[in-house]
């Protein structure tokens, strides 16, 4: 179930044509998960900026971290080149390491990369902890190159699969959400998709409907549940940008959070990655000495567009999260419920 | 009037006695309004973390840039050095100056800084300049000097005043407006307070209701609109904090715009000034070369309760900065209307 | 005098014709110094990317902080959209303030500048407080607009001159300096130029001779002298670059300023101001919805030449303050000499 | 050999004991080395700030990025919460995720860890893939944990060592260097150490004499060498300070690696670490919602003097790295020699 299935269509710009990620020209997902016996529940996912040796063709990219209690690896590199060179992989908190493995064998296994020494494998997490024994650390680094190798166009699974499998969500069950946003043509004609796996508190909101309190279920409510947890968000567009620009715009992915009733706790792995698939922006990895890039860059000045497409696409990839995401039993019996959408969206 | 007088009540914290800045114990507030024949009608708001020599005895304080695109000056000396050592001053965009010159004489006049010669003035502004013939400059460092004297605590006028008096918010007459939280014994009873001067754009909603849509009235609705515009945030706390925990403070409010419809547009410079009135936590002008500054904090996994309240009271000043503003006419006949509060929002 | 006059002539790339910022091509220098009575030494420097209306043609720019205790107007808009749409001024601590006075005014009077409401003056300081009675804050916004006005393209007066005039650098007087790199055809062939306001402390080395410890000054040093001061230092190129890349140009400012001896003290503002001059990168400050910004940049793989041509001219231009000054007596009697050349690079 | 033995001897602060990072009480180095064959040569180095259970007893700590084109994980974490939770490791730049996987899994083991769910590794690398097969990626998890349990106090190993078996340096044998500097008793008496694993290039500057130059070997000499490569530079201190001051710290870092005559290339991945042993500034990871953390920190004022024993420490431990390098011969017969020292500084 999808959130626009119960009239919840938060924002006034339009989706794109399968309201994902997937929108964007040329992006591809792909989820592997691993729900093994009564510990093991956990996976990964893998979002590729376009379909070619992304190595050889890098495309813009920048990190914005909302709060920085995680363990992204290569944020660094992305944030002082303005590129990104690898798939990006989101898994569990103790599986970055395997994440990193399977992303760098992809890559220097991919044809015309033989010569290829150094790769910066851009892998994201938050903690599944609570459903997924994750001390076992289950995830194997082919679990990974499959998550990358599977990944395709077209609508993507959302809730309790990949990346998503084990997270949980303002005290239900979270996961894997997508959402995505046209520009009308006057103002460029872009399309911006959001991609979240969600996993943090604070005090629900769904399109303006104050749920949290509602449902009497909130952070620091009779400071029992905890609003600590984590949110990886994936912000891809096709306009012709620049790093500066994709940062900005993953900047406001936070305000979309926001929206949501997420607080940035101090426990939060909150971490936006924006990417540019727009052929123009692409950064060959070898380019002569005497060689320029050219780009063409939308402006400063036309960038509020893709701003407030950002903000919509992020608020409603995490509420179809939630929407998605079902009941989920697992370590020591831990339970989490999913939102009781249809209780709570009665169809008429 | 203001948004509780109306049912409005974000958030699920509650305020403090004014549900104001000045809650935050020692916080006073100045405001010095300028309001003359057809189109001046610009000001200044002074914020003091406390009554004292602030040079002499500093508070920890920390910026957060939300968007740039503003002249906020100070910034890079309170981000290397965590302290802020003058009144916070807000004013019009190009009135900047005239702040400096303002804080700058008031520090070097204060008795015990005769030998000062170097001043960080922190004076940050938005942009009147639709009704307020801005290009006139017509503040003088009198002005400024005067809104820090007027300076007190208790209740904090809002609305048309000060900074506030020709800002723009959502089409709407913006303006000055404050809120404060008070954090639940079990989490350390910190008072949270914000203030601030709302210029800026999106799509309104208003404790999740859509106004912005309601009214059809809303950033790139049928292009007409515009999104830009400005928002300056001031953050005060009781709780002791240091620079790092402030920064991270500041970052929330963000969050707080975002909840009103905000979308930091590329035109905004929305800026986030916070700072700690704890006085163990003051950095006194001279320390002898063999003592340390002894400071008790709060620890970073204890801050999740501050950083809702933050979100929270941000919200609620922006609301009642809407509340409290009035229908204005100014420079070349520009005519803003005021939120329609009694028409929203109907007394039984 | 000049370094190279007495054979100092630091790395291996070759200075362009006037060594000086001004070598790059369209790049005019101002200066205005008031040296009144026995207590005012003081003045203010101008630096223009090109001879046009820089608002309307802004050039890409960056901001990097060595060390952020200083006042610099105007850094964070630099930081969020790329670029600088002012002349650069430089002047002392206290008169920040009329420095963005004088920058604003020329700008609103500009041609063409005549709706623009809103106005980024980029203005940095050092202070100068120990020859020049800097309470008085002498400079008035007129001589700002004078520095402006008379900036003219060719060689650049250093030592005891404009921003320079009462300024000390390890102990002895420092002031304007300034120097340029040209880089090999294979490496682009491009130039870069640096011009400094030098003032701070540290352990003097020029060109590798250990001359702070030769002379028995440097910081420390019987925990008398203090290595505090400030350096602003603005970095100039025809290289086609963005922001990004300009910024990284900025921090490698500081690695010429360490091998002076300059220790980045914790009282110093060291601040690197870096533009492009390029004609294809200028950023029109109108631009239709539907124009994309084309530019034509250095790739990040070409940028180490730059880098290395950004250390060396900002090293030379240090010593070339140093090697310019004069001795100065001023406020309160205060004397400082000029470093003896004569006497350390005898001529033979 | 060591610098000092050559008469060589960088700055005018005094070293500790042993001149090395292990001055500072409580760090312990651990090395380990791979050099398997014609074409494995490579290895990991394990800095440990203290002897007990690190992620129970958190080291305030700082990650400074002097140029970001490197892999180093845990960063974001560090900046975020100003601690360090685990042994910092240096190794390769294909082994990151094995360094991972060996630092996770040491931690997870320790006594009193039994719950923990969340471990941020910091793992730094560079590239040794001139005279390393690097492409076997030959590390394992356990030879990470080797290094790590065989950290110890004492002198420390330099040259081709740890992660430095196989790294290059200007062109000669670099590898793993160490240095020291303990402040006048009126500064504060504090030691500060530094570590580096040294693998990047320039202009050679030994102690202010021109060795690049005088050899004809160095960065674009005939547009031939290349300045790639990378630093990793780990600073320790006995001096309590937060983790604002220690970036601070850490940014000074690349001041002395300039000194060196490095020029933080494009293809450089220059990194520093900082952290403070003292006791009084440890993070428990749990703390009673009550407590506050106590801290008594050296004021910004008295930083000016630590600053500049980083500087000299770290461009020590940069020459102490080629001093003590010797001839290596490794994948595809590529053969790098070291440094002659003998022939440069001959033994009167």
């Amino acid at each position: 179930a999808r959130a626009r299935d119960y009239g919840v269509s938060p924002g006034v710009m339009a989706p794109g044509n399968w309201n994902a990620i997937t929108d964007v020209k040329g992006v591809m997902v792909g989820h592997i998960s691993l729900v093994e016996g009564d510990n093991i529940r956990t996976g990964a996912t893998a979002i590729l900026p376009h379909g070619g040796n992304i190595f050889q063709q890098k495309v813009p990219g920048a990190v914005y971290i909302g709060n920085g209690f995680g363990k992204l690896a290569g944020s660094s590199q992305v944030q002082e080149l303005g590129n990104i060179e690898t798939p990006i992989v989101l898994t569990n908190t103790l599986n970055i390491a395997e994440g990193i493995i399977g992303s760098v064998e992809y890559t220097l296994s991919e044809p015309g990369n033989e010569q290829v020494k150094s790769v910066n494998a851009l892998v994201g997490e938050t903690n599944d902890g609570y459903l997924n024994d994750i001390r076992q650390r289950s995830l194997r680094p082919s679990h990974i190159r499959q998550a990358i190798v599977q990944a395709k166009s077209g609508p993507v699974e959302e809730g309790n699969i990949g990346a998503g499998t084990g997270t949980v969500c303002f005290g239900f069950k979270g996961g894997i959400g997508t959402a995505s946003r046209v520009l009308p043509k006057q103002l460029g004609g872009y399309t911006v998709g959001a991609l979240v796996q969600s996993n943090f508190g604070g005090v629900l909101q769904i399109d303006g409907r104050a749920l949290g309190e509602e449902l009497g279920q909130y952070a620091f409510h009779q400071q029992l549940e905890s609003a600590d947890g984590s949110c990886m968000i994936i912000i891809a567009t096709d306009a012709p940008l620049g790093a500066r620009n994709l940062e900005r715009m993953a900047k406001r992915a936070m305000l979309g959070l926001a929206k949501t009733g997420g607080i940035a706790s101090n426990g939060s792995g909150d971490y936006v990655i924006a990417f540019s698939t727009a052929e123009s922006m692409r950064i060959p990895y070898s380019l002569s000495s005497d060689e320029l890039l050219t780009q063409d860059q939308v402006a400063n000045d036309h960038m509020s567009g893709l701003f407030m497409a950002t903000i919509e696409a992020t608020e409603e990839a995490i509420i179809n999260s939630l929407f998605a995401a079902e009941d989920m039993t697992g370590f020591q019996g831990n339970k989490v419920r999913a939102l009781p959408v249809e209780t709570l969206y009665p169809k008429p």
